[in-house]
């Protein structure tokens, strides 16, 4: 068991952080931060699978790559996505790299970076250089809640969350923030999320680590079922704590990286562009996994079931409609749909009389429903999503106008 | 070379209509609907892929099997999709053809059914009888604007259209009406649509003919991404013209059959729930013809997109974003945008000093993107889609309760 504790990314011993207005964002708000580890650090890192892929992620799997999987600092930016900006942009990410390396003293390659905000937009390298020896000027274990602000871009609130486990050899800690809102989906890498440990873990079991803490939380979450060209998670363990992973720890130190990644995770679901629920989707009776998958996302994803679940309306029929077109296997005669718990469809028949329980169910900030594929098979899955308010379309038809 | 007639489903000789107010809707509207032939007619019908297979859809598909491919009439009813209604809807489905069937002294079997509206609600078997008792009384060829009325849900306009056609023979005449609005995704028989033509045409021709025309026209729009449970497209040809469908004639016939479809269909797509604007995607540069059709369907389906387009923003970047996501292969370095034929990203560059051009563009009632996936291929797709305004949102938040 791990217990929560607070310091959000520099929780964990041996990380500071700084997050400041370099002036990419025209209203003046914190756009630029930089994590960075006291020592070289393991480091792990997760990408989108959009082949429109931005400068950064193409710059951070090089240096990865270049490594073999060890980093000293992160730098992010918002208010830009440096993607689709072609060999200007990837040599503004260069830079940034370069120049983050030169305040701290070690490799451009032993930075890591990212991007966020509106696309085919350059980033001026002057700007985001001054941004970056400032925020270099002001690293400090305080400033989390600054940097975890100044990766934001129209997510309404930080998303911060750290936890403390005890493995056989003492104390290690976990530390993270994310960014999220729109343009969230399931498939890898759905979001910029930092992670660091003060665990030693080496490279090729930290991002075992990683993508098995991934899976239920970061790769379970959809707000609108687009990814983005610049998603990202990274992971840094600098070994501070002085606390190894070893085998017999493993699962241990898992479980408590996914519980990091699974409250950012609902952070960014319950952050979600005009969300107001979060909305958890379970399938059962799947045929196979990728069958209970399949139709939990499309479920997850549909307008007509968000728009209903934000009127409070417990329409099973949208449910079912959409599970029956998800490409999943699908037995009518023996579905089931619960909202919250009730029963409103089983052997073929609705439970209208049921709805008024559901419908209250429904008037909650965190919902549940249901839907047994009906084909006898055991596979499930979960999706956490949010539901679909008029301010998603008034936040995505004014986001760059 | 066909001319638009008027008279919509009527249009062909032989066909006679009525559409009444049987009770369904609770609000008294139109609600119930029956095209019949004067003649038994040759039958073709293309149906959801959705396996939550409504009751109608299931009648009908075992009546077109038995007669081999011919029908009298079609029976209608819109609020109450007869959906998730177990074996009692099923008995409705087959009493709604039995009714219809008595009245004008043929088969039931020869009577084929459609229903639309809400799902999982049982229909009242004494007011669809009362109904189609009424409607029955109310046929003919005059009435086919109260018919278009009567199968609307949420649909903010009525749809019909006809043609006349010269054939070797002489000329025949094809009128059709549709619903939509909702649920309308552009895999197979997504929405209502009923056909009816003059010619003569054997049934196996005829359902060919179907497909053929459906290909690029009710199979290529979306609405919202969804398939409902009731989806269905029926062409009845009765011969009343004189005039058969000789090989020579088919593609004549075809074309003829498609310019209704598609102005059926992009009435759909006008009328699409809180629509606001017609949207022509195209994709080209397509390795295969499915990577085209899977790149023009994300696009025409991402919330994103049609938000920006709602928000006259000619944001290429979502664009070029959702391609690279749709898993069609694509290539940024190669990738073209054009919005309203203006080239806003090509080469991997932007072009936003020409944004101001394409804003305006957006501006219209009708506007077109394009996206060349950059692959060098030679494949092409078109999709029809409406842009996403806050009143979806509100128009299914609200629909049931």
């Amino acid at each position: 068991m791990s217990r929560v504790v607070s310091g959000g990314i520099t929780a964990p011993s041996g990380f500071v952080t700084a997050g400041v207005a370099a002036g990419i964002k025209r209203s003046g708000a914190l756009d630029l931060a930089i994590v960075a580890s006291a020592a070289p650090a393991s480091a792990a890192g997760l990408f989108t699978t959009n082949l429109a892929t931005a400068a950064p992620v193409l710059v951070s799997r090089e240096h990865l790559e270049a490594t073999g999987g060890r980093a000293r600092a992160i730098v992010v930016n918002s208010g830009c996505a440096n993607a689709c900006t072609g060999p200007a942009g990837l040599q503004v990410a260069r830079l940034m790299c370069a120049e983050t390396a030169r305040a701290l003293e070690c490799e451009a390659e032993d930075v890591l970076v990212a991007s966020t905000g509106v696309i085919g937009v350059q980033l001026d390298p002057r700007v985001v250089s001054a941004g970056i020896i400032d925020a270099a000027q002001q690293l400090d274990a305080a400033h989390h809640a600054a940097a975890a602000r100044a990766i934001m871009t129209t997510d309404p609130f930080p998303k911060e969350h750290a936890v403390r486990a005890e493995l056989a050899g003492g104390p290690v800690t976990i530390g993270g923030m994310a960014k999220g809102s729109g343009m969230i989906e399931p498939n890898l890498a759905t979001m910029l999320a930092f992670l660091t440990t003060d665990a030693r873990v080496d490279a090729a079991v930290l991002r075992q680590a990683l993508v098995d803490a991934c899976d239920d939380t970061f790769n379970a979450i959809t707000v609108d079922g687009e990814s983005s060209t610049n998603d990202t998670v990274f992971l840094l363990a600098n070994g501070a704590s002085g606390v190894g992973v070893e085998p017999a720890d493993y699962h241990r130190f898992v479980d408590a990286l996914r519980e990091v990644c699974l409250e950012l995770a609902l952070g960014i679901v319950r952050g979600g562009e005009g969300a107001t629920k979060l909305v958890t989707v379970r399938v059962t009776g799947g045929a196979t996994d990728a069958c209970a998958r399949r139709a939990a996302r499309a479920i997850a994803n549909s307008p007509l079931v968000k728009t209903a679940i934000h009127g409070g309306d417990p329409n099973w029929g949208r449910l079912v409609a959409v599970a029956g077109r998800s490409g999943a296997q699908f037995d009518l005669a023996g579905a089931r749909v619960e909202v919250g718990g009730v029963v409103l469809f089983e052997g073929g028949r609705p439970y209208d009389e049921r709805a008024p329980q559901a419908a209250a169910h429904l008037q909650r900030k965190e919902v549940s429903v249901l839907v047994d594929l009906g084909t006898g098979g055991v596979h499930e899955a979960r999706i956490f999503t949010c539901d679909f308010s008029a301010d998603y379309v008034k936040i995505n038809a004014e986001y760059r106008t």
